[in-house]
């Protein structure tokens, strides 16, 4: 081993969630144990009341309420309407890759849907005049959906496309079924290259309410702007993903 | 335009952040203001006091508390100590990409750093035996880092190496240093491939003080098994980014 460092302990295990002080708080030690209880009940089962499990650790029911709060923003536990809380299925891999949220979906068995909520004609402004590469004021169609896994409400899509490039999308386009594959099917286009961002957002209480869920939700935000082999941008899309119910998938290559 | 289906509004502009409903909460509308005063305002600015703000909206304190809040784990605000809230830097981008951080950081004009918190020699568990492809038990170096961008702390690093793999590594590495550098160019080792997964989690309190940040903030969290020319896993990875700071690019091409 290299000489220490000040900060070097080597072969002292990682203690997950004690900060170097050692004070561990309460609440925390209650999450890890509650951990133990869902790795052992597995996905779908309903957990314990909260009466018995704030006695079973011994701490209070606001201690207690703390530990679940945290493993429901992270997608370990699920809050059912009037029916307590169970141990959540495990996340959606969503692949970053040029194909879309449907066979994505579809990859793991889950089946995709959408249901529209905005549908219209807007002129181009100065950002997506640059990011659509048309002039200012020309048509763009945009397109707000609700994803769906399952049934499930899991994320709201926003995509913009430049009308002039595809003046027939609106008379072939379902939007209860994939933009890409209508895309590509319908009207031949390909996608060739995409740039993708991906970050961490709050809900607005407007998308909060959309997706159905607590606008204190950590979410994952995606956005995208694909081109075609002529290097034309097809499309610039947002996308926010439920981060307690998504992880996105990636394979590296040297480019 | 298609048939009008219940949840359209086609033409109506998108109202961000306000609920179908029409209620705003009150919060947001000041967060909404807020945001233009940051726009003109611009990285760097001190935002004006508390008081200030609150008699300006007209709202209560505890109102433009909460909007503060939120723009400070969006990353928009940075609270600094004892010196009130300032207007932050743009998010850093980090490439998912087969280089490191170090040169990702470069890239943007960013001097990268690195403090050691662990390194230690353990032995692999049922998980790293897979995930490394070595015998339950074999050695497993562990080095664990913060992250630095401009001497200031923006992540947590964890990778675990087989030892048997790299056995003149602990010898030849600093850990102030790329790990990527010194196994390219001392031990000759060659990045071919990696599988990342992206996600946002709530840092656990270590974490949370390892990086200096409150453990309400959402945190990006990357998982990464790189492999090399022969398909040999080198590494095992596991970072956590604030998300307030960073964002995550790719380019994506057809495989």
């Amino acid at each position: 081993m290299p000489p220490a460092q000040p900060a070097h302990r080597a072969g002292e295990p990682v203690r997950d969630g004690i900060p170097e002080h050692g004070r561990i708080p309460r609440y925390y030690a209650v999450k890890v144990q509650l951990r133990a209880v869902i790795e052992e009940l597995g996905p779908g089962t309903m957990l314990p009341s909260e009466r018995e499990l704030a006695e079973r650790f011994g701490v209070s029911r606001v201690t207690l309420r703390q530990a679940v709060g945290e493993l429901v923003l992270e997608g370990k536990l699920q809050r059912r309407h009037g029916s307590g809380t169970s141990i959540a299925p495990p996340k959606l891999s969503q692949p970053l890759s040029l194909s879309s949220y449907t066979e994505g979906m579809r990859a793991q068995g889950v089946r995709p849907g959408r249901n529209l909520i905005t549908l219209e004609r807007l002129t181009a402004d100065a950002g997506l005049a640059i990011d659509l590469r048309v002039e200012v004021g020309a048509p763009v169609i945009h397109i707000e959906r609700v994803l769906l896994a399952d049934d499930e409400r899991v994320g709201l899509e926003s995509t913009y496309l430049p009308e002039q490039r595809y003046p027939g999308l609106l008379e072939v386009f379902d939007p209860a079924e994939s933009l890409y594959a209508c895309l590509q099917q319908q009207l031949g286009v390909i996608f060739a290259e995409a740039e993708e961002r991906v970050e961490t957002v709050l809900a607005t209480p407007r998308e909060a309410l959309l997706i159905g869920t607590n606008p204190a939700l950590p979410m994952l935000l995606l956005h995208r702007i694909s081109t075609d082999q002529h290097g034309n941008p097809i499309e610039r899309v947002r996308s926010l993903f439920r981060g307690d119910r998504f992880s996105f998938v990636t394979h590296l290559k040297p480019h």
